[in-house]
């Protein structure tokens, strides 16, 4: 499964580090892809999604997540 | 002996726990303290101040140090 999130303010490599952390502890078989200039934050796992949580770990990082 | 750094390009929180921490490594009594809207890298020590390893090692963690 795969889902791409849109996450605003992520501004430097740190922030990107944070967000990946954050998604590997709730998902640790998950590959994360962030382009940072589109706000974008894809994450794809070979099981599903569990998508409200992996927003609310990234909101809890302080990054606001529009979807 | 305190010296304040200009430093340019900390975006957000991690930026500023990266400097300290690179400083910490450097000088483990020093007090760092930054005022990311102003640029400002505060650091005050017991002890004398190597400046130039200070901003040197601003600087290996990617930002530029101006003063």
């Amino acid at each position: 499964m795969q889902h791409t999130f849109d996450v605003q303010g992520m501004t430097c490599g740190h922030c990107e580090k944070a967000v990946t952390q954050a998604i590997l502890q709730l998902e640790p078989q998950a590959t994360v892809q962030i382009d940072r200039a589109r706000n974008s934050v894809r994450v794809e796992a070979p099981q599903s999604l569990d998508v409200a949580a992996i927003a609310a770990a990234i909101r809890e990082e302080g990054y606001e997540v529009k979807a």
